[in-house]
């Protein structure tokens, strides 16, 4: 088997489906102009190879329940091929101009550095490929530095020197595979950087070893010519209790700590940010809002639970803040909207993958055009903005300038006296909202 | 002021409403018959007095911000009574049929027993009067056992078996009211009954007082014939550490450990069942499940704040949830949706507290026109049958009777040998659910 | 290697240990009486097989970490017969009187039913020799109806009726083993028993399936003499989104639901209890004061962590709330202090899995000594009974009783007015508590 | 009544105290030298006036229950100025050397600007002879930037300039008070800076209003030459949905994106860190490594509490890491460990107040005793600093000295292969902690 066992070549886009057609988008219609782009662009769609090609279905307390017809379980280059053929065949069928891995993904650990590097190589010229041959694009490669049992106390901030070292021989060759495959970024998930106990962790030592790390990434990446932005994907916990990569503002303030902002963006994974406490797309907007927003990983979680879940992303008001925000700083490019999404244990069939990224994608689309109809119409926008007038003119824009002092404004008070109340209007924000979403 | 300052005589249904324009229903349309009943049986709305009229805007880092042209702010008797002329004005505005109210939001506390309760006649007469007048009907009242100091302890559960007497004494008082306004059912809200740490806590003694209480409240309101269901509203935390009327379930546990069961229902609100760890709909579904379910506080929280936050309920995913499970059972009556909701602090426009509740009708409305789809179609209902197929004949048959031993089973196993694995397609369901809501 | 490797016969008793001579205790001497028991009979100190004896390390993230000289990582008898030499040789030099197992724990399972029913009685046989040599008790016995892909939507509570039977046929395996074993109890913990979306799920219909279940082992083990108790437990999420035995309270709301309330009692695991959202010792307390507690997994989890993550009892307050309710209740028998944890992954020295151990039973050795002193000088519970005393005489011995009315309570607060008011001192009582503890 | 009323002159020392005698310190010696130092340096305790004499019990669900013998619950300045004079004597009583206040604390706020700054003046003029009179000084002051509806949305991150010109003119009177009186720091709690709803709010313009705000305060400053550290604390939620001083690394970005990280320390509150998702000592730890901790509002919450409940410091295994902290740094001055606590509002007796700072005292002073001795002992850290050991060396010297590439890195893997596995010992580090603990 090297095909998708689904009969069909393209998900086809069926406004008019009847509700359990599920094997159509009803609202994602690649090539329809939004504000002036074909939807594709503006939803730059990427299928992950770990959840999708390499979960089993296994988790803390069970065994893989996820058996796939193309997939003999066992780790031989041949399999490793077998699954890249049904990968790539997936991904067209689908529809998605874009992918993602993580090295050890796609190809197995050999026995020394040397021979792992060379089965990679073995599978990054078949991905090469495909990819010339399906169109499909390399959104961003990852490496994995937190499966390995060596890497159970960290990478890049391991308290063990000859770890760090092997962490960046193997990011080294990351680096060296995304320039081959023309991946548009390369990603940081912090996997084990973080600690589990205060008792046995030298913070500061740790972050400092993290920011070499990251230094010495730079510079190889100028050194071999790979252009894309490199991005930090924030966690705040698990599996260690707490990742040093916590959250949007935690990551910023660790790149600003070092320097190194000027030489990363930020991969948002809503997932992760409502495990930091946060609203599902709080960190998107945070990161947009210091111009730092990079790629985001659309996933969702349940709010009730307090691990990561991976689930797709289903939920149109969610998606429509995450779009909006998209739309507000003029799309997402070269970054993209990546599934790191994982269709449950108990969705064992085969079909049940497929259906998943439909459902998501339809999701995206049509949130894509409720966003895109809030900002065309300007209503909302112009409400928030009537709440910000003051500061264009007089003692405000003289405060928003940055050159008023403690003594204007004080003199402005025992002028004026009290300001007058204003609403806020939330209720009113979140009717009109609805308007556009139901 | 005897009047809602808005200038309509009432809030018009309008399909085709521009989304800016906030003052009409675009859902709700209150004699239209959806599955044969007009929407206002479906969505028994009511109108809570405790926030909508009692609400001041304080909270626990900051004074009153809703400042009411009616209210002088006084404990006096004409402001408690110009503040219910009100409140049924703008009721009547708003189309709502009933309301719900805590015996000390209508009435001032006087300096006994006695002149607390002679404050309430005057304005139960006066509350009599109104409905008469407007034929808004009364949901339930309840007693306010948690705001006054000698309850800091709990009232019920209190170690002072003075307070208890003193609570009881309310609660009397309390039932005699709702029989006279014909509140269609009771509320019992656990206010203060809990513990703060268990040091000082005797959790049985105070249990075991709890129910006595309730058996107090059963004799007497067989004794004067007060015919509404009993209702118990869970809520896992706050004010207290740790309430005894954690969540549906607990509450079930102690209604059974007592033999109360058959007195009381449960009044279920979405915010404290996020509160206590639970999707929004969890406790509805399980009360329903148990035949529990007698009515529901119709709001929502923040599922990243870990207090009660008392919004106007506006995910219309959610509210389809709600609305399925009352569908499913036939309707929620004597019971309805009350809306224990608040207007931020912030909202402090006069016209907030008329936008918020027609948004959350609007949205119920819309839930409830979705919910009515779904089952009429029958559609989802289907694939979740036929899930539990196995259950209708041969040993699925006899182990849904209780006739089956684990002899029967292991010898069907013996014979039969592995099941096949079966996708519980939950992204399938995901999916088709948004065909609905999107 | 059939032993433990350490270099030790017993682990020994030295009060004066120094700071760093972790191989020892400081506090638990097993043989010292402790109001009226020795220590031993207070802390029923139980190894759990599955962490401890099938821990590999491996979590969501990563491979196995933790590698033992006796284990060849084979499914082979032989593999399991050393494994459980060197269990027995750890647990005879740790000092513990007890084990717990569930079914595949000990034995692989078999390409049927009755291979693997094969495979159990030969490890059962070696278990049962092990236990005679070594004077080891088994305190209870479980099934897995979780790691089998079989039962990836639920065991009893599968949609499939078959999964059910073949969840059955194990159970019934499971007590005749705990039959020959001489388990002290037996215990079912809820696996995949739950939803992950209410969108597929009839909860009624599920909660009956497990009430049936429920129902065919007690009728087995009546039938094949297992006298002891059979014990539930509570988990409130993980693996499913809801477990269906949430927490104490839910339980028995369901064996009362089901008339099943007098054939189990409880199995409380705190890191269970705070993952639902209360305190530590919440659910052991309740469970007491229910007269449900049967029996304790001593474990804690990190409060600002969402998911179970079973780790050792370090923390001696904790412990000591735990053993005061238990020296309340006059011991735990026939239940016991089962440690459900696990060594981190990151702890994968052979001697840290002796070293967590000694550590635990330490922390709870020093709370039954701390608990011990609280009650026996009485200070603290006799701070707490002044707080009831208004129920000994009057109103409070009438309310009490359940003979007092609405009328009576009525009639005494216009005659006696506000109560007094009186401080709850809860700083008071933990500067008490403190005065034990530092 | 111008004293506390208890009978004594102050607490004193009694290191046999029995259990329950618990106006007297058994842990607390003021003068007592540790490392150096006398305890009171270690530990520079501090009364806040706000909870602990502004406090009145009332919480969202209930009136005030806390009712003191020299408050007459009116705005007089003849009140204020009792109620000044009492602390101070409550202060001298219990032997603390600090206080810190918010400038609406001490003082009532008045019709107009002038009129509060006149108020304002009055009682600073006592505070100055109190301070002179007991040798109590000002740990810090602050402005109350949230409390009145001005402040509903937000002071300096207002979306109105007219409020931010109210607040900046409130800051300079707070730096002119703090000058007058000595203050060795000045604080800035967000208050309600920060977001409900993204609907409405434009995060960026906020933030930049906030920066432009802190660089005004700060040139002020300099101008009066206030010459105390300026100090922000952080909080993740609560009043708003959103606070932007999140945690600890939220405020260091923020500081670091504006070029403020010179001017700015932080004050950390655990029960903030908690609520933000971390454990107890994160963000000191965090603060501490980046050289940022300038002062700790030592308090703590309940876990499974999801607000800031402001609780006594009462657990001794977290104050040991917040000290140990502290040690590690050689001291907080001239920050301190304010009491930002309040007690239960069940706990209404006046020597509540007493005795819950009694508690908090000796738990930190039991603390600083065994912080101590864990770092005389040198056991701990040494196990810490041995997991860094290879960074002293060879390509761990270079990686650690930032000089080393990627190639070196390869090179290395390629000649040294794997690394040896190395275990964390968390629950060995755990036990030895226990050693110094129980």
């Amino acid at each position: 088997v090297t095909t998708y066992p689904v009969d069909i070549v393209k998900v086809p886009y069926k406004p008019d489906a009847t509700v359990d057609d599920v094997i159509c988008f009803k609202y994602y219609n690649e090539d329809e102009v939004i504000m002036g782009k074909p939807m594709k662009d503006w939803l730059r769609f990427s299928v992950c190879y770990w959840h999708t090609f390499r979960g089993t279905g296994a988790d803390p307390f069970g065994f893989p329940t996820l058996k796939r017809s193309w997939d003999d379980g066992s780790d031989s280059i041949e399999n490793a091929e077998r699954r890249m053929r049904v990968a790539f065949d997936f991904m067209s069928k689908l529809g998605v101009k874009y992918w993602t891995f993580h090295d050890r993904d796609i190809a197995p650990e050999g026995a020394t550095l040397d021979e792992t590097n060379s089965n990679l190589d073995r599978l990054v010229e078949l991905a090469s490929e495909l990819q010339d041959k399906t169109g499909i694009k390399l959104l961003w490669n990852t490496c994995n530095l937190f499966a390995h049992p060596r890497y159970s106390n960290g990478a890049a901030t391991n308290a063990d020197a000859h770890v760090v070292a092997y962490a960046a021989a193997q990011v080294k060759k990351g680096l060296e595979v995304g320039k081959k495959l023309g991946a548009e970024n390369f990603v940081f998930w912090g996997g084990r950087e973080g600690y589990h106990t205060l008792l046995n962790t030298n913070v500061r030592e740790e972050l400092d070893s993290l920011a070499n790390f990251f230094k010495m990434a730079v510079a190889y990446k100028k050194k071999i010519g790979f252009t894309g932005p490199f991005l930090i994907e924030p966690k705040p916990k698990e599996p260690t209790k707490h990742q040093y990569d916590y959250d949007a503002m935690t990551v910023i303030a660790f790149l600003k700590t070092y320097n190194l902002d000027k030489d990363f963006k930020l991969n948002i994974e809503p997932n992760h940010t409502t495990l930091a406490g946060h609203g599902h797309e709080h960190d998107v907007v945070m990161a947009s809002s210091y111009g730092m927003l990079g790629s985001v990983d659309s996933n969702t979680g349940s709010p009730d639970l307090g691990w990561d879940t991976d689930q797709f992303p289903m939920d149109v008001k969610n998606a429509t803040f995450i779009m909006k925000t998209i739309l507000d700083q003029g799309g997402l490019a070269p970054g993209g909207l990546n599934f790191d999404c994982k269709v449950r244990r108990e969705s064992s069939d085969v079909a049940d993958m497929l259906i998943s990224h439909i459902g998501a994608m339809d999701c995206f689309a049509k949130a894509l055009r409720v966003a895109a109809k809030i900002k065309q119409d300007g209503v909302l926008d112009k409400m928030k903005q009537e709440r910000y007038a003051s500061f264009g003119s007089g003692l405000g824009a003289k405060l928003k300038s940055g050159n008023a002092t403690f003594e204007d404004c004080h003199e402005y008070i025992r002028q004026k006296g009290e300001p007058e109340r204003r609403s806020g209007h939330q209720e009113k924000f979140e009717t009109v909202l609805n308007r556009y979403l139901l």
